[in-house]
């Protein structure tokens, strides 16, 4: 019988998976770190996903989960965090060549989507928003039942809207993006700015690591600028979720990074801002909104809802 | 041989027209009053229909564009401009009991961005962005080949995006949307605030009508204060398109709507803006930025496009 092979390039991991046809419990599994010594990434992916093909197997397709930007229409690979080899790295070509089956690339977030729309929180929906918050943010959209990807694949980059015209300065060098004011680096960025006023007064002020998580424990330990940071976060998150239910109208809008795991501390200003932002109740009649249920099989089994969506084209 | 009718159902006309299938030139045209006496507007719309049925043909299927907010899934009228007495109006149900036909009905915007995508400007592109600027700012998105619709239909609300958390107040009374900044009532609203300083020098001050239209004429003259009201709305109108190109990765941008004959007035602050707020070249890279093509012919060539789509389905 035929296999599927899913492989989530991480950073820090590379992960890689074989599994049959329509089964979301891989067959074997192994992650390794993406940088080890002088050794070639790329001889080291091949040999990874070599490892996890079970003997007398044959390879039905590949499906990669990459960090952008990347484009999934030509299957090159721009650039990819802690990587600095690939520049313009033509992934799916050399792997296709290597293996002789189809290989398909995605964006993390995008493929994180497609996952959380096949195997975990949004089944059953047709038009599903994800978000993750993390350092930055990102998203990816199923609209009608596809996936919104663009001419270039370049769609869905929801942390780079525009929320604050001339505000805030972002990862990227513009202002006022919904990622400059929601991000966990946001939510850092807030506290240290407030902190320059000496008479602020803030348990974080004696602090040596002040970042999101940091900040959130002192937000439930009831440190009123810390709160405040998590505030406005979830006040600019609710604008920008407003704006997108008006751009897509989901039945579902689902969030994923580390940052969306502080609970209330965010999400308690987010749906109120939510609610205050939507300019008619309609967007919100059977809504579900919540957290990812794949965590951190979110890039695998999207890489792996990559090639059944691929392998009906 | 069977014959394909499209509805225009405008606030101040309603159009029909008969099709044959693979053709976009009407085998008959009528155009009648939305109001007329005392009539039932349905009736006369039964009758307009009618009248446009070629002599011993038979009916394929009707499609509607209407001004929002309206079902398209549903195909339930929730209220429309200027036909008071249609309140949650099941017009595709009454439609197809009358002639025994499918009915499909769409949002005027988003039938207009379909319009376009198939015999407009926008045909051969698969990602189509299509804005719409007189009164208000409308939208509507093909990605990837499919019509951005959302779940209920109520998708593409373009013009009620916030651009500027806390910002002007929208039409639809929440603050800061594009709306609020780039449309005809937008700019004439910036005009009327700015010669609220008596020390304002404009020609408009003794202009008795305020329009977008008068206001473009003066900024033609050379009138400062005009000119600055349209570097408004090109400014934000960049603001928001870069949004939506960071969102949807287009190759195509299409404007309509009456504000768009504007030209260079808003053309040329948008696009310095557009270029300054893109935060990767490649958004732009091949991108056709242009003007509708069908003219008047929007909806009704939007409605068939819509027959044309759902009878695929």
């Amino acid at each position: 019988m035929s296999i599927r092979i899913a492989v989530d390039l991480g950073g820090t991991h590379i992960r890689a998976a074989a599994f049959r046809r329509e089964e979301k419990h891989p067959l074997k599994h192994k992650k390794i770190k993406t940088r080890s010594g002088d050794e070639s990434i790329f001889g080291r992916l091949l040999h990874l996903i070599e490892e996890v093909i079970p003997a007398g197997e044959t390879l039905e397709a590949i499906g990669i989960a990459a960090p952008g930007p990347l484009n999934p229409r030509t299957g090159i690979i721009i650039e990819t965090p802690n990587i600095q080899e690939w520049k313009h790295f033509p992934i799916t070509e050399k792997l296709k060549l290597h293996f002789g089956c189809p290989v398909y690339l995605g964006n993390d977030a995008d493929l994180a989507a497609l996952g959380e729309w096949q195997y975990g929180a949004g089944q059953g929906h047709e038009d599903l928003l994800y978000l993750t918050i993390s350092t930055g943010v990102g998203g990816g959209v199923i609209s009608g039942g596809n996936l919104v990807q663009g001419r270039e694949g370049l769609a869905s980059e929801l942390g780079h809207v525009t929320v604050q015209a001339g505000g805030e300065v972002c990862s990227c060098g513009k202002r006022g993006h919904l990622e400059a004011y929601a991000s966990g680096t946001a939510i850092a960025n807030y506290v240290e700015d407030q902190l320059k006023d000496s008479s602020t007064k803030s348990s974080l002020r004696s602090s040596t690591s002040r970042t999101a998580e940091t900040i959130a424990v002192a937000a439930r330990g009831g440190d009123s600028l810390a709160i405040a940071a998590f505030n406005r976060a979830g006040k600019y998150l609710g604008i920008g979720v407003a704006s997108f239910l008006h751009i897509f109208n989901p039945s579902i809008v689902i969030f994923g990074g580390g940052v969306s795991e502080s609970g209330d501390l965010l999400f308690t200003p987010f749906n109120a801002s939510l609610r205050a932002h939507i300019f008619n109740p309609a967007y919100l009649k059977n809504l579900t909104i919540t957290t990812a249920a794949l965590g951190d099989d979110a890039g695998l089994l999207g890489a792996l809802a990559l090639v059944e969506m691929r392998s009906k084209d």
